[in-house]
């Protein structure tokens, strides 16, 4: 079979996929981007199935060595598009481009879809709104074995370009879904699952609370934390203890002390 | 006392403040740039002096609440320059200016002067390159109350404008010290402080290793983590237990989980 190349900077399908860059264009399609050798490659390690691989032979290099990837992607059914240089640039969002850009299936499943284990461990993270942190909560929950990570009204869309760098391809990995207040607390109570949730303003320290059996562990925004609606409907509130003179710490590394804490009682 | 004011891009003297962004410009005269209303706030509130602030009150929301720094910028003697709007928009570095830029005196102590607490706790980063994860360990350092933080053959100076942002002022109240391998083992020899290594490679699980007693936690690069050499050094080597498809956690993500096991251990 020939393979498919562009080398017009101005071909109707790049227009498509810069377009991914938006938030409305992910949600239309139902797809996003990956940019990168490792991250494609994260990304198909955890069995993503690429709409199209697009690479760029001139930017790579290593082109004999990386193109596993292009492998990997035709078996999995992907289109594999050769682009020319202007064209493959048009596509890419970073610095430093190295030749490979593509469109994969956005993550995130339907609450009702997620799959828990028997002691379930879920990371709950409510208006969040930094790619980073977002990507840093998803390699803890991934290396911490969480069941799944939900977004309750999130401000950042689990197929944010930035998001899936910066989760390093566990945003892939790890069971993501998205939701309202309304719709965690009704899902949690179908599940028995206890919330509890993460405030400078607790009483409890997060190592004096019960984080075995079916928990929920919630974290909120940067700037003002967990909403009053959430920190009213949690079944514990528990602090990290702090000592210095900021009044919280990282939102990423709340989650990370936290849930290693449960991961510890469990043992 | 007039005021100072700058209304020329062309001023040396806002010349010598550009330089600041550059590590050798730094290490020449002992100064960094705080840049940033809140970042200034913190600053001084950590008890910083700066040489000099500059202020444009043309770029700034709320010029009346926000002149608390200046008054505290002079009360600590320093210069106080008002710049025109061209001529504060040479010295920004960051996007969105809002009309404060400060020279401080950059942050750093020689081992020898670090003053340690009866059961002291370190936390060592080794060869950490990115601005982000130094800042970030700061506020978990800061969050902890760590003793101090160390860097042995820094890749990154503890002045870098990104780590003095990242870090939300914490750079400025938690003791930092740069050295070598060789610096660092003596300096915990003469203070009886144990080494312990965070690796993936180790046996022990973090939460299995008594973490109490004058201790030193270590993390390495983000690429390779910790040398050989000061693995070897180290009495105990460390994992966090890692269930997922991601061989490492983020530095700044292990950092804290281990510094606040020894925290939990030491209650």
């Amino acid at each position: 079979m020939a393979e498919l190349e562009i080398t017009s900077p101005t071909n109707p399908r790049l227009k498509g996929l810069v377009a991914l860059r938006r938030r409305r264009a992910r949600e239309q399609s139902g797809t996003t981007l990956v940019e990168g050798y490792e991250e494609l490659r994260l990304a198909l390690d955890a069995g993503v199935e690429p709409r199209a691989v697009y690479h760029c032979p001139e930017l790579m290099l290593d082109a004999a060595v990386r193109h596993d990837v292009l492998d990997a992607a035709r078996d999995r059914g992907s289109d594999v598009v050769r682009l020319g240089r202007a064209a493959f640039e048009r596509t890419a969002y970073r610095e430093g481009p190295d030749g490979f850009v593509a469109e994969v299936p956005a993550p995130g499943l339907a609450l009702g879809d997620l799959v828990l284990g028997a002691e379930p461990l879920v990371l709950v993270a409510e208006h969040v709104e930094k790619p980073g942190n977002l990507g840093a909560m998803l390699r803890t929950a991934d290396a911490a074995g969480v069941d799944a990570v939900v977004a309750v009204d999130p401000v950042t869309d689990w197929g944010n370009p930035n998001v899936v760098r910066s989760s390093k391809g566990t945003v892939f990995s790890v069971p993501v879904a998205s939701t309202d207040l309304t719709g965690l607390l009704g899902w949690l109570g179908d599940h028995g699952i206890r919330l509890v949730a993460t405030t400078p303003a607790a009483e409890s320290l997060h190592t004096a609370v019960d984080l075995t059996g079916p928990l929920a562990v919630a974290v909120g925004a940067e700037k003002d934390g967990l909403t009053h609606a959430a920190l009213a409907a949690a079944a514990d509130r528990v602090r990290i203890p702090m000592a210095g003179i900021v009044n919280s710490l990282n939102v990423a590394t709340s989650a990370a002390i936290v849930v290693y804490e449960a991961v510890r009682q469990r043992r």
